[in-house]
């Protein structure tokens, strides 16, 4: 596995692949990966010759007072873990490359973004914007993955593509969950046991949801209150939005006729998280507990509790 | 000439120059081409293989009270240039793939787009930034020129590639200007024979700012004075701004100790029109009435009085 850590250095290995004739396939995160990472990295070697993972956290896409510097950090077991799944190339930017002194571009999707986590974190979405365009622009990617638990992020990541003529297709992932249904997140981490526990209530409210949608239920009002009443009750836990949109717009939908998601933020302890389900009137599957793609070596690299 | 009006038809286009090993030389236009485009043709092909010439006349950059409907247009003039001089292809975006219904994406360039024409065209550079990545994204150039006669764009886009990563080198070009020092410009075409003699003040005060320097005056003050007291005589004129900037941060100065610009808009009757001189302290060669480079067949497509 190469460890690419300049821009330069990045986009001439990407001319090499590419003028070689091979697809290059792409996944960003923030690093301290974990099992949905994984998926991410298998979809991507399903669709492309040689794929690159970035590691950036990305102070950008954090507000004032969240949890940037305390975003957890494990470069040594990221890197044994990419290493047992056979990435290509490892693309660790620079901070002070990415953002040096005099800095002052932006890259924005204005209407997503106003919703849904746009309103607690008004800043968020133009940060991971700004870094992905950066990103593509370094990594010159044929294909990149994002996993559908950020699914606001992913509708703003193809809304710029599309926007912008980014000639990148945008794959989106089944969200990876532990076996009580907690979706997968490097943000667990912070979880206490008892919070842990408490944080299984996230995917049953929107597996209540689900349920009364596959009944027959298409008012959103109502469907939202079935996920928020049972979310209310769980312990430990604080409700920052639960709503449902339009799976394309995000715009807040009366009745459901056509795919929507029901999304959800909410702290558990002092922990943000959030998760969604899709409800598509064409098909009502219902949202599994996704078990991980055989994971081969990939365990024997945790090195600090992250799994 | 290819002529090229889909975003994924010009993709495949550069992807097959790439493929070949060719390199892409770029010039973004918006039609109504003179002898200053011209160079930028030649410049182009001094430095790659292949030249690609967009023709757009960008809605997102004109405000709503500015001349984005009577802009001047004559495709079939600048198709036969472009044919004259040997285009690879030619970039014809159409507006409503350019700018779908739900197109909601900008890229902004913060701090050297407030000041010069900035002020009076408060979202003109977003929206120069933004059909510029949609181009550069579309054209996949190795190289792109820039005329200098729009400074402020060029430092914007300089910027915006440097702050984005985009793998594109930025060359600037010199200003070509008509015999008695007007820079050329499509808008020149609105003048009247009498404002277009008075737009002669305009290279005339620069001429005179840049004498000053010349002569030893290092006082931005006075030499901005030096321009806006001569253009302040002149008929027709109204100043919008003169100013003396750093050259690249844009900032105003006290005193010119690195190469700065004197930068002048100013209306000749309704006619807005923009222009600038370097001054460089580390060396002071006059801002000469650059005569175009031989034009062969181009001046025979002049076909609406367009020279």
């Amino acid at each position: 596995m190469q460890v690419i850590e300049s821009v330069l250095e990045m986009q001439r290995w990407a001319d090499q692949q590419r003028g070689h004739g091979r697809r290059i396939g792409f996944v960003p995160t923030m690093g301290y990966l974990h099992r949905g990472h994984l998926s991410l990295v298998e979809i991507a070697r399903s669709r492309a010759d040689s794929v690159v993972v970035s590691i950036f956290v990305n102070p950008l896409q954090f507000g004032a007072n969240e949890d940037f510097q305390r975003y957890p950090r494990d470069l040594e077991g990221d890197r044994c873990k990419l290493e047992s799944v056979a990435v290509d190339a490892l693309f660790l930017p620079r901070s002070d490359e990415f953002y040096p002194p005099g800095f002052q571009t932006q890259v924005e999707v204005e209407r997503v973004t106003r919703g849904l986590c746009g309103v607690s974190r008004p800043t968020h979405f133009r940060g991971v914007t700004t870094v992905v365009a950066k990103l593509f622009l370094a990594v010159k990617p044929h294909v990149a993955v994002f996993g559908l638990k950020d699914f606001q992020q992913l509708v703003t990541i193809r809304r710029m593509v599309r926007d912008l003529n980014f000639d990148v297709e945008i794959v989106p992932a089944p969200i990876v969950r532990e076996p009580d249904g907690l979706a997968m997140s490097s943000r667990n981490a912070y979880l206490s046991p008892e919070e842990r526990h408490a944080a299984r209530g996230i995917f049953e409210a929107l597996t209540r949801a689900h349920a009364a949608f596959a009944a027959g239920e298409r008012a959103a009002q109502r469907l939202r209150d079935v996920a928020a009443d049972h979310l209310s009750a769980a312990p430990l836990t604080r409700i920052d939005y639960v709503e449902v949109v339009d799976a394309e717009t995000l715009e807040p939908v009366q009745t459901v006729e056509r795919p929507a998601v029901v999304a959800v933020a909410a702290f558990v302890g002092s922990t943000r998280l959030i998760d969604n389900c899709l409800l598509d009137p064409a098909g009502v599957a219902q949202p599994a507990t996704q078990q991980p793609i055989a994971v081969s070596h990939f365990e024997q690299c945790v090195t600090e509790g992250n799994g």
